[in-house]
């Protein structure tokens, strides 16, 4: 029986992340058909094709985790109107060499966590824009805009919600379809 | 007779930058009464607002050139439909504290330069859709979307496109006029 | 004394539209200096190349009302993550015959009003997309994403909600700054 | 041997559409297990809740068409940096009444066709904003941004454009394997 492995990208790099705690409510609510593996972005250089003949360690350490992957889960705040800068160096990382990228073909799944109510929506199509060029089918729906985060959470960082628990469940459910009909 | 400072914000931290060229160009071709720096993103650590207790010095002199200047003017490739993390990085470094954004109120345009037909629209638009929040009134027209880069300079990095310079001589003596209509 | 005469434009055509109440209640909130007319869009023929020899009436009208403008309002709500067709129509007709946009340079405002939580953000930013083309400086602060619409009016179409009538107040003050800033 | 039924759009009313003409060039591209038809949009009325009740007849059929399809094929112009109004309209008329959308679940691909070098990029990620939340898997590579169509077509409307031609072929064969994978 395949277990599909899942690489799960956090945008967030703060330690309390509402987006991380969100990224570990998720993976709770999957079944055993999926494997999830926390990506570290946070120590990735700026990418810089000048670079590209000596690349940096945590580059191709990066790389090798991606392409290990079956299937890539996104979880991002939204900062200033768009997604972090920890993130987006992480795409385009994974992106090169080029030709090579880690990501091409690999299924997706976009949530957006932010504390207003507005709930990450330019961070959320602001990702999805780049997830076309990288190739990566992007689950339509359900869409995950998930506002009002401070208030989802306990002390112990659990989810506390239940409409919004439902609601992640249903959008696991959806994702591991999504998954199983589209990895290679 | 008041002189206009303008920080020159340039997306690629490539030595032989087309947007940096571009950058040299557009200043090259300006009046006497805008003065221009060059701002250097490549070397700010990643936001993290967990850092915000003991903020890194680049954070703090980024900070103060941006605050020092009247206007600012975006240069920015397209890395995967985007622009480059080490810009968004600035934006987002930039606009905090909360309530202490060093970005508000100052008249921007922004220049897309990109190797490939499509001139860069996808990380031109994205960039805009971040000024909007950061309260930087973004010029409209002309819009600069600047493709088949690797045409435009000679190994001197001198524009050599007649064309395309005077598009540039155009855009420069427009913005010129958005900043000294809005500038505070 | 210059007046500045301001269209108004409803993205919706429902009699009972939640934007339509909103443009009213902004409207009423405004200083003696703004004059506003509103402009009906929903009868306008769809746009289309092959009629601009013998233009539709509406076309003709609709334009000229535009062109007397100093300045544009516009009030949308969001259909599919968009803007509905018939703002979107009233754009392109406005914009046509080429050469001769009936908006260009026209200062600008975005108001998204929603029934849901996420206020329209993707309509908001589409239309400025497209603002952005049409030489209409869009004003960047505050922006309006109205949520919740189904809560902020009597039955008589009054807004009851003073939060958000603040925020409206605010918001007018602040267009008419850039009106001035900016009209011609 | 099921034969997959493909509603074709074209957002272009003119009658020498350089969308219509790519869309028929891609038509004539496809295997035998696509069966396409091309789907009128232009005389669709406005969206309105309003008319839910006494839906225009168009609207029944326009949606009884869409509903008929196994997968969707979009060909866009770009007016003012989005989407034509004709096909926003197609859209929103189609996803109604509310609950009832004919296009939930249909996979899509979009191609954007313009005169100008830029290839309607802008419209094209509009359309994948939109299509996201009408629950419609948008293919994501090759993105087709077809520029300088006015040099693509003889006087007959054949693709006269041999490389664009090969493009077509590799991108209508990937959306051959998108629909069988997603279809219902």
């Amino acid at each position: 029986m395949k277990k599909y492995k899942v690489a799960v990208i956090v945008g967030s790099l703060r330690k309390e992340s509402y987006n991380l705690k969100t990224a570990q409510t998720l993976m709770s609510l999957a079944s055993d058909d999926l494997a999830f593996e926390l990506i570290e972005i946070g120590s990735l250089p700026f990418f810089n094709e000048d670079l590209e003949d000596k690349q940096p360690q945590q580059w191709i350490d990066f790389r090798e985790q991606i392409q290990a992957a079956d299937a890539v889960l996104f979880l991002t705040p939204e900062y200033n109107r768009s997604i972090p800068a920890a993130l987006k160096n992480a795409l385009d990382v994974g992106s090169r060499p080029y030709g090579q990228s880690a990501w091409s073909g690999k299924p997706a799944a976009v949530v957006s966590v932010a504390i207003g109510a507005l709930g990450g929506f330019g961070a959320n199509h602001h990702l999805r824009q780049s997830l076309t060029f990288l190739n990566m089918p992007a689950m339509a729906q359900p869409e995950a805009y998930i506002g009002n985060a401070g208030q989802l959470f306990d002390d112990q960082g659990s989810m506390i919600n239940e409409s919004t628990k439902n609601f992640l469940q249903g959008f696991m459910d959806a994702y591991e379809v999504w998954v199983k009909s589209l990895a290679k």
